[in-house]
């Protein structure tokens, strides 16, 4: 599969994977030339591969015309939050109760998060789970900082995981509070996701 | 603005407007070379428009490698619509009545459909007003075709429009039966929008 990437494609992969991964960091610059570089390609299929990560809004061009990850405002990480539960909400509506697949127990809390959440979602609506995964990508920095923000984080998901095989109301409460606890302390979510950008924040 | 914009961001802007008018129909080759002639620029400028386009779901890349205007199967506008219909759901939950501003009376189908919708979203969460925005976009040549194939389509939007500064159930029962009338004829909706493109398909 890799051999028949476009140069533009390819680039668009590896940068949103580094965005995914957490080695560039909220706010860092993307400087076209330096990317270029460094993945051996002229400015061109940078632009289009920044272009499409702008498009699905995981790095934003700044008034000077420069690229960086995006930061969400804290009014914007709520209602991405809100959102989030929102379709969890509705993906609940078609979900048939069924384990969720191993994890292993040193899982980290991204990974738990996206393997319940993939799970829920796989029945749902197309458009839904589409929306789903793309705001789980955006969230994907505020993960890493929940499980430092707030105390048993972790235990919590797993919490989640343990009734995803039951269904029904005990899961869909359980899913309402992970989520409402989320959206009320999204100022704190947002300061340590901010914190641990810091670093190596190349801005 | 115009003069600020880059190659590309113009290209892109262009193609778009041209979908949505409706000047370049459902399953049309976009000829990447023909399109860089038609606009005066470089190939470069209208691949970074299609890619933007193709993240929107505005155009697809088909197994050749061509980009063409998209058309949904019937189970993707089924879902589409459906989608719609819990996002307007959701919408109504923040809603306050008040009238839609003033509409021509010969105002076209999908500019009253857009006009009614962008007002019942306005006070919604920013990530649904935009999710709305763009299902509205990918919904546009469905739009143009509910007009020819659901008898009374554009009285049944100036209904909604006069429930709008009531609110409540009225106004939600009307908007539940409106989709899901689209619902269930989307097989029929498809058809007419595929009729309606045929004349001056470029494919």
């Amino acid at each position: 599969m890799a051999l028949d990437l476009r140069p533009g494609e390819r680039v668009y992969q590896e940068i949103k994977q580094a965005i995914l991964s957490g080695e560039f960091v909220i706010l860092q610059r993307l400087d076209i030339d330096k990317l270029a570089a460094q993945f051996g390609v002229s400015a061109t299929p940078v632009r289009y591969g920044l272009a499409i990560l702008a498009a699905e809004r995981l790095v934003k061009l700044n008034s000077s015309r420069v690229y960086q990850v995006a930061f969400w405002s804290e009014q914007e990480l709520r209602e991405l939050y809100q959102w989030r539960q929102r379709l969890t909400k509705w993906a609940l509506q078609s979900y048939v109760p069924e384990a969720a697949p191993a994890m292993s127990p040193d899982a980290d809390y991204a990974g738990v998060y996206l393997t319940v959440m993939g799970h829920i979602d796989r029945n749902a609506n197309t458009e839904a789970r589409r929306a789903g995964r793309s705001a789980d990508e955006r969230l994907q920095q505020a993960l890493r900082a929940e499980d430092d923000a707030l105390p048993g984080a972790l235990d919590e998901l797993h919490r989640i995981a343990a009734l995803l095989d039951r269904g029904g109301a005990p899961l869909a409460n359980k899913l309402r509070r992970y989520f409402d606890r989320r959206i009320s302390h999204c100022a704190l979510i947002r300061s340590a996701a901010h914190a641990k950008a810091m670093p190596n924040n190349g801005a």
